[in-house]
């Protein structure tokens, strides 16, 4: 019997059980069809249907052939929008409001904050039957744009220590509705697994005077675990990745943020994301995933995106460990997905 | 709106919105009815059926009214037990060969070693049917002791560094089984949720000269998120769950592991199981659940068991952060499952 391999991931200290004794072909990761909680009925984030969302706080629309940025009025609501943000019906972060403002406190044990900052949902489209590994890059192009100009409000908020920008697809990854959002949190503190990142990059920064994301790039854009490139934008498997088929996308020029892309880097991760969900989506059936920006305004930080396919249930071991058992050797996810993310580039429509 | 709470968890830096905004009543939790993905066909763990698995490595059986222990010789494989130990058949660590020895190695960005250590399953009856939920104590008794006995087996091994028992109840926490069975990983480094716990604990020990956990379980045995306890064990919803209903059993007696129990505080550990596991069945209709135990033979620790029910899923914010969602303010839980606990005592039999 061959022994597994325990490895760790690059920056933190985080190790993973790649369970090659398990592995399957990819067929065998297919889950059935992604499903949603809320079938049939109404759609709050179609057109038409705008009353039933709070005003949005950010809207794209076209007037006279020009983009235009708007929000609604209260009471009001606008039909003709491109891409739409609205709060959350139900936030877990809600801004302050002087009659309830309290401060942080602690006793004892017992440590305690108000949930202080925001929750917002970015429809993505109008069409109910977008889907990012499907849409055209112009539109894709908008979501960029709209999601950097949340970004930036939030992180002016003096009460804003960090902003979460991530995406469930499928049920089982959390979604509760089909329709294509993103979902934007800003919050009081910087979460653990952030917090954990920018220490160990910074000391990686003071040691090497190098960023760490930089060399790791360099490495994998040559490793077997390499999937996919274009001019702005590289994409691989990690090394120790949590999630069978995991991929990471990076911008391939040193930028903290999604705040200092160039134009045409913009247009370059509208491709990534394009290419790399719809590979995703050819390749496994659709299945369902949970994607998340990680980015901080530092300047030894590398902003990038991770996405975990939803193919394995985190279980007693995982909960109360912290290591991860994967069925599947990212050197052979990535080949797969090499082959889906190629035949995926030419249905790229612009 | 009322803004909802950041909590931090006792020791770890781990916070959770309490998002009491999204509040529901018990019953809204409630999922359908556990399910396993292998149905029907022959259950391996059945009596009769041992030669599909691994010859035991454990064994407890009655010989002449005595209880002995015992082992499977290979090729052979006794059906007379009341507990069985055995390898698991697609183990994530395995034990030392000689002819595949690696020692760990690193290069750039590249971190790894052998998945060396052990991966068993007890089974916790012969009883297709059993529940620790509604198992007699004798039973629960024979499966702490077994648990006793491979603890101490591992934990003497040098490659070992920590031995994780975790129980997986139900296809969507991970239970590929449906017949009762616990796992017990042994590995070869301290895990990362581990290593955290000990680190903080022994700060506060060598502050305070105090266990934390002695001052926490004093602080919410007297708290409203007390939940139940008897002679040796104490139950109550910790302070920041990451998990609706997730609760945590603590012996009373500051041990820092199984080994340390006494024979009346294993009665009291069964009776502890069985009232918490049939109270949360009774309450949430069998919901799925992992169990956890923590625990490390340092004098500062204590150890201590932590029942995450699976009734909410972790998605992109979560995975991305380390921050959790919880709808369910454990102070709510805590009254719902003492009541249920309450009713469930007068079920228990010996």
């Amino acid at each position: 019997m061959v022994m597994n391999e325990l490895r760790k991931d690059y920056i933190l200290d985080r190790w993973v059980v790649i369970a090659s004794q398990r592995r399957r072909r990819p067929s065998d990761y297919i889950v059935e069809g992604i499903r949603y909680e809320r079938g049939g009925g109404l759609c709050p984030f179609c057109p038409g249907n705008e009353h039933s969302t709070p005003p949005a706080t950010l809207l794209y629309v076209i007037e006279d052939g020009v983009l235009k940025k708007a929000r609604d009025e209260d009471g009001d609501r606008r039909r003709d929008w491109i891409v739409r943000c609205i709060p959350n019906l139900y936030p877990a972060f809600t801004p302050p409001n002087p009659e309830q403002a309290r401060p942080p406190w602690s006793e004892s044990q017992h440590v305690s904050m108000g949930a202080l900052g925001h929750h917002e949902v970015l429809i993505e489209s109008p069409d109910h039957n977008e889907h990012p590994g499907s849409a055209r890059i112009s539109q894709l192009v908008h979501v960029i744009n709209a999601l950097r100009d949340r970004f930036s409000y939030f992180m002016g908020k003096n009460y804003v220590k960090y902003v979460s920008i991530f995406r469930n697809h499928g049920a089982s990854a959390g979604a509760s509705l089909s329709h294509a959002h993103s979902q934007i949190i800003a919050t009081p503190i910087i979460p653990k697994t952030v917090g954990e990142e920018i220490a160990s990059s910074r000391r990686y920064y003071e040691r090497k005077g190098r960023c760490v994301f930089c060399d790791i790039i360099d490495v994998e854009t040559r490793s077997e675990r390499f999937i996919w490139e274009n001019g702005g934008f590289v994409v691989f498997a990690p090394w120790a990745p949590a999630n069978p088929f995991e991929f990471w996308i990076f911008p391939k020029s040193h930028q903290p943020s999604i705040l200092e892309l160039a134009e045409d880097e913009i247009r370059c991760l509208a491709e990534a994301l394009r290419v790399s969900l719809g590979g995703l989506r050819s390749l496994l059936n659709d299945p369902p995933y949970n994607l998340g920006f990680h980015m901080i305004p530092k300047e030894h930080y590398h902003w990038h995106i991770e996405v975990y396919p939803k193919l394995a249930v985190w279980a007693g071991f995982e909960k109360s460990t912290g290591i991860y058992i994967n069925t599947m050797p990212p050197e052979e996810s990535a080949k797969d997905l090499r082959e889906a993310f190629k035949k995926e580039e030419s249905l790229v429509q612009a």
